[in-house]
């Protein structure tokens, strides 16, 4: 069902979505939880995107239909965020703004597990998770326990395809190798850091980079997979440099505003 | 209608504003966004003052009652921080608490839009944003993408001048020159670095340092340029040591600790 | 009324604990502050815990049931939250599961002293504050001013033990020296840094950190001994590589995750 990928022909587009990113700094309307929103625009700013947090029922409808992208996280969905998340959901649906679900901790807790399948019916462009998060999103899930993967990706890999089928989008699935699916081809990541999780948001910062990605063109399951590549690049090259997670979080930043076409053909791992 | 100001003079004033920050501690009361609560709260420390971010409606008023300065930051208004704001900037007019109104985003967006005027009708002792928000606020903006600004801080000094003038207060244009006007005179400020810009929170932590600063005397034109003056060479300095925007974020706190009076002498412009 | 205590065995409680959190990896429940949250998180994956911040109503009951231990800290005590938060002290009195109250800034503010009074009856296994903190929690304060102390911890002692009597846990009270009281024996823990009160959050990630060294064994009294003094020695560490607060934030997480035995033998100064 799957076909193999030219992995030169990734990379290419790797480095010129990266170069897209820089030269036209998309706006990227972001919905995210409280733990990791400031990270989330860090990393936003440093990769050369830039980020706007608009989370109010109201204002979200209209920012979602003039972003260049839309991150919809749902680690802490308090009530108001919920609302602002359906409306923003929808416009972008409307408005043809590529728009990632990132459903955190879907399947172990109820509110967002409910809120995750009407938005799943609204189609994303991208949902980005963990194995069990995938999985629980697709109805196949055995729970989680937060946004620590319990499930394998690769026990996860026909469950995404099936999911990418069914909401016409992509699906990304986190792991020690990331694997991306638009439901019919498959591209695995094989780069980043176990530090990537020794710091919170490493996986939520990475949906928003997706939707910022996004914005650059049509290919969604080139520019996702560029978004991983130069996103575990820019972790790899941050890890030379830390000695912990908290210099790991420091250096991250700063390798996303520098990391390179040379960088990315020398360690990006797309096949 | 604008008068040169005694760069001499700022600069002294600007050494004594600083040493009485770290000296007296002073408590700034912080209504902010989910975004850069944390980044503010580090900077106020870092500078010498005792951060308080108290947003809850029944909590808001009474405290800005008794704090030093408050700042209102309109970046993530949810519905019950729009109360506590509402609740707060009438407590400090009337208490006398020096207060900042940072309008992020109005003009582009409704819900804070409507807001912002609201409180610009009772009084802010200190406006700041970037010249689109400061053009939104004063009724002639054309809108605005959220914290990037795209009018020209020249373009909206005419508009900030008139805006103090209805306010009765001090109206500062963030750029790369800031601009600091009471609606007579104006200083402006030429320090900083592009790597200020390259983090989130590098305006909406500035809004919480002027309310420290004037919480520390009544000249509010000096004590707001004082403000912008410590607050950008401070980011000189660190931008001299970083290797990106994470090491910037890192190496600013730290500069924003140990700045003193030769840095500022040496490096203030101030005019 | 207070024993001395053994240092030696309670060193080597110290290290056992630091052993078992980075064994099994506790999951810890945390409902707090905007302000701390992103520094909570990191601070919990760097000393070896898993954090879920689940703060919504409906989600925060179950999750308080299932997790290791339970934070409730009080800084930004929104209506959502505030909400959340007695369904998750309620569940995990119910289920056993350990949890820690941090009543920042009661006393000085109505809507969270009250809540303060409500989850007191409850029976928190351990409440953190500074001085100020505890004896307004003990209806024997005199308010304070947010997250700084203005009373003295000796002061606090004896409160502090009465407080521990009347809700059958663990009080520890913040200071130059900690003190940790269970109502009969006390524990001082004489390590920290000056800058841990320079950054945000140095306080509020303490009382998570405790709520992982709880989820470790039944001797409350040792394991949130040896949560502050794994938690202010790792403090030290830092404050040797650090040039103010901004480096120190980062090589405190750093060193939160190296810490070893060695160095808690070497400068853990139990008694």
């Amino acid at each position: 069902m799957t076909f193999p990928s030219d992995s030169a022909q990734l990379l290419d587009a790797t480095v010129d979505a990266l170069a897209a990113v820089r030269e036209t700094g998309p706006l990227v309307h972001c919905i995210t939880n409280d733990v990791v929103v400031n990270f989330t625009a860090n990393a936003l700013l440093a990769v050369g995107a830039a980020p706007a947090m608009v989370d109010v029922p109201g204002e979200a409808g209209m920012f979602a239909g003039i972003a260049g992208g839309l991150l919809v996280n749902l680690g802490t969905p308090h009530g108001e965020q919920r609302e602002a998340i359906e409306e923003a959901a929808r416009s972008a649906a409307e408005a043809g703004t590529p728009w990632v679900l990132d459903p955190v901790a879907i399947g172990a807790l109820p509110i967002r597990t409910e809120l995750a399948g009407r938005l799943r019916e609204i189609g994303p462009t991208i949902v980005r998770g963990n194995a069990s998060e995938v999985l629980a999103l697709a109805g196949a899930g055995a729970g989680g326990r937060g946004v620590d993967a319990l499930d394998d990706v690769d026990a996860a890999a026909q469950v995404a395809a099936e999911l990418a089928g069914s909401t016409g989008g992509i699906v990304a699935v986190s792991g020690p190798v990331d694997l991306i699916t638009d439901g019919t081809r498959v591209v695995r990541v094989a780069n980043g850091d176990p530090l990537l999780t020794k710091m919170t948001g490493g996986g939520c910062a990475l949906g928003a980079v997706m939707a910022a990605f996004a914005a650059t063109g049509d290919d969604r399951l080139a520019t996702t997979a560029a978004a991983v590549a130069v996103y575990t690049v820019a972790a790899e090259i941050a890890a030379e440099q830390a000695s912990g997670p908290g210099s790991f979080a420091v250096a991250f930043l700063d390798a996303l505003s520098s990391v390179g076409a040379d960088d990315l053909r020398q360690r990006a791992a797309l096949s």
